[in-house]
């Protein structure tokens, strides 16, 4: 794409990296037809695109430039915008528009985003904002935002629509009708009693193809799947996941409906949970925002921990070596074979670390299983063990004659055994002792492992070498 | 829960492990109410539960317990029952009921839920189940079984509903209600002309909140998002994701309609892209099926190749030992601190390898970021060794005195920046040349910089040491 092309030309393109169009190249186009009073051209242009692209624009726009395009947009889509911008161009955006602008905006948005973005400011935007909404709205505000960042409450949007018992389906259908401007959803309604307890879920489907005169009593879920506001926010996802559902309702202690929790936020915490476990796997902690905005002291401080606490761990490793040195010095060719032996069993345990964490995460696996899933491992880690032993046995008639070939060889059984016990046992351990069992790590695994094929294979050939 | 707990007093418990029962416990209870024919409180119970949990339920019971119970649902539920089961569970029914029976169950089934479990099918089963249906629904299976595993074809579904686009409002409203027995949805309608070109998408919701006369035509969004049926499966969920859809349509190379895959089947195909990630990510190889499923000669096959693999490229590692074997025989405490220099730099690398690779998949950071990372990378590496210099330094010191601290120090931090480098660039690397990122995983990484930290840790030493 030349700057050349006119926007008029530019259509979704599923293909493109990410976006519908590449939003850098875009962004150059757009801020040279701003330069030359080119409205009109960028207004159609915006006006038809998908709002999350949009926002991927205005992310890459100049300050300045980012809000004469976002006005561009009718009102209620630069609400919806807005949710769509990363956590600090959003920011940045509400800080340099007018309060009124900025009042007007969160009127509009939806009640969870909203929630999200107050939570962001200052204390002193803050304040200024709360005396222009109405009570309502400032009460639903603090008390959306008042939820801890990992509860189901963080996540939970307070716009559900709601009917009561007694409506027929027809008139069930009208009260949704009037509704859909202000709900996050009207594919699901709730029936909620006097004390705003949960009575039943009803899904417009089942609205429409029910008789008219039909009541929503008759037709609603009495039993439906719900989550407390207090709990994890994966486990208002995995609900969601499970039994395939648009919005899974969000009950306080009192079993009052306070919120829902949408299938696209869901797929949003689920995300967020997977860079987690991602990062544990690899001794990361947990990052506030993402990793291309995250700054050199953010991302310092999220890696150093663990790689010294893991240089302290590798000293028994080297205090393993160091106890060996006779054997060592007598039988230099040993020191070849050390790193494939001790890898092997870092290797072999961090497979059957991640299989087993993953299982767990996705539930494939419980807690229970351990006992049937280890007697597997085994026979696994057996068969795994005597082919690399094959492997490592050839080199090691090569190297160092049949003595170390057989020495090599049963050190190789021996620690990937080792390795594939230790990696397949500490997911279980942790989840036993209620840690999340994505702590158990390749690294950490094979920091163990590590250890304890020093001591397996110096021991060995220790043995049978007569020292 | 005991034997005694009446299953009339089971609710939904949304803390219980996965299910809203324990499947296992419930099984018990419910083969012994099956032998003493007590049919009437299994089927209150199980017509009050969740389809997925009541298929958690089946694939516990006994051979010929899991049909009676199964018969206990009316027909339209023991369809859907059967999507919610483990694919060997559902094949495993299906082979044990009658023909007919199959045929009623199939002809029920959401259109991709069917084809998945015709794939499954042996060619007799296969052979017998065809001439059984209509012509129409013998097309559609042969369609979308067509498809390979890996395409938006494979987890796309024929049962859209579609509008014509001079309808009323009020008509499409009518339309899709007519429809709602058949459709996966609703809430999302197709318009399409007589080639089958799609022209238009529109909303449930929308339709509802528009004045009866209006034509959908009007209404509809002219350019709404799609993808193509030959795309990997993982661009329709990222679609979803990132617009926040409920479903996308598919076209096929001619732009005609030929499915949608829905918000819950994206959920499931990101479910098993992310594993796939994480098994990437410890060098195992896909699994067809689950690990709690996978026999133990699957797992054997998945995960030796690269345990093979990594046991050659670790020869060049003790190959640089050998090489070094006069340092090393000169100076035995030097070994003291391989086993940490060399681990240093695999974690580190392994930490800027899972950050990329993570990042590269959520789409927060592109390929061509590469360079800003890359600076941004080497002073975080920086400042990483430095830190692990000092703490190592002082080790050196006790185990060996100021000149090994020096040698340990410096080779600290040259080794954490190149394994760090590595870690950052192997994503990259691999995406450039069209490989998936995530085969940058921790151990090849580390396999790597095992080689290049010896290396580097008795280049430094022999210079030092003036050896």
């Amino acid at each position: 794409m030349t700057i050349q092309t006119p926007l008029s030309d530019i259509r979704f393109d599923p293909d493109a990296d990410g976006a519908g169009f590449d939003p850098a190249l875009i962004a150059v186009e757009v801020a040279r037809l701003l330069k030359e009073k080119q409205e009109d051209t960028i207004k159609a242009f915006v006006q038809n695109q998908e709002l999350a692209d949009v926002a991927a624009l205005i992310e890459e726009l100049d300050e300045g430039d980012d809000l004469a395009v976002m006005e561009m947009l009718p009102q209620h889509d630069q609400a919806e915008l807005l949710g769509y911008l990363r956590p600090s161009a959003q920011i940045e955006i509400a800080t340099r528009v007018s309060r009124r602008k900025l009042v007007a905006l969160m009127t509009a948005m939806s009640h969870d985003e909203r929630a999200d973005l107050f939570k962001q400011l200052d204390e002193v935007a803050q304040e200024a904002i709360l005396p222009a909404l109405s009570k309502a709205e400032r009460e639903d505000l603090r008390r959306l935002a008042a939820y801890e960042e990992w509860t189901v409450g963080s996540v939970m949007t307070s716009d559900y629509a709601t009917l009561k018992p007694e409506m027929s389906s027809s008139a069930a259908i009208d009260a949704l009708r009037m509704q859909a401007i202000e709900a996050e959803t009207i594919y699901y309604a709730y029936i909620i009693d006097d004390e705003r307890k949960l009575i039943g879920v009803i899904s417009l489907r089942d609205l429409l193809t029910a008789r008219p005169r039909q009541k929503v009593s008759e037709l609603m879920d009495t039993e439906p799947v719900w989550v407390r506001a207090d709990e994890e926010q994966e486990e208002a996802a995995r609900v969601i996941a499970r039994y395939d559902l648009l919005a899974v309702p969000v009950l306080d202690n009192n079993d009052r409906l306070v919120g829902i929790v949408t299938a696209d936020d869901a797929m949003d915490v689920t995300e967020e949970e997977t860079t987690e476990d991602f990062y544990k796997g690899a001794m990361v902690q947990p990052l506030e925002i993402s990793v291309s905005e995250a700054t050199i002291a953010m991302l310092y401080r999220a890696r150093i921990f663990w790689l010294v606490l893991l240089v302290f761990g590798n000293i028994f490793s080297g205090a393993g070596i160091a106890y060996f040195e006779d054997t060592i010095a007598a039988h230099l060719s040993l020191l070849f074979f050390l790193p494939l032996l001790i890898a092997s069993g870092g290797n072999a345990g961090t497979q059957s670390a991640t299989l087993m964490v993953r299982a767990l995460a996705t539930g494939d696996v419980r807690v229970s299983d351990f006992g049937r899933l280890m007697t597997r491992e085994i026979v696994i880690a057996l068969a795994l063990g005597l082919t690399m032993a094959v492997a490592v046995s050839l080199i090691g008639v090569w190297r160092g004659g049949t003595e170390i070939a057989l020495v090599v060889a049963l050190a190789m059984v021996s620690i990937v055994i080792m390795g594939a016990l230790i990696g397949m046992s500490l997911p279980f351990i942790f989840s036993r002792f209620d840690r999340d069992p994505a702590a158990a790590s390749g690294p950490l695994v094979t920091s163990i492992a590590d250890v304890l094929g020093v001591l397996i294979y110096f021991t060995i050939a220790a043995q049978l070498l007569g020292l």
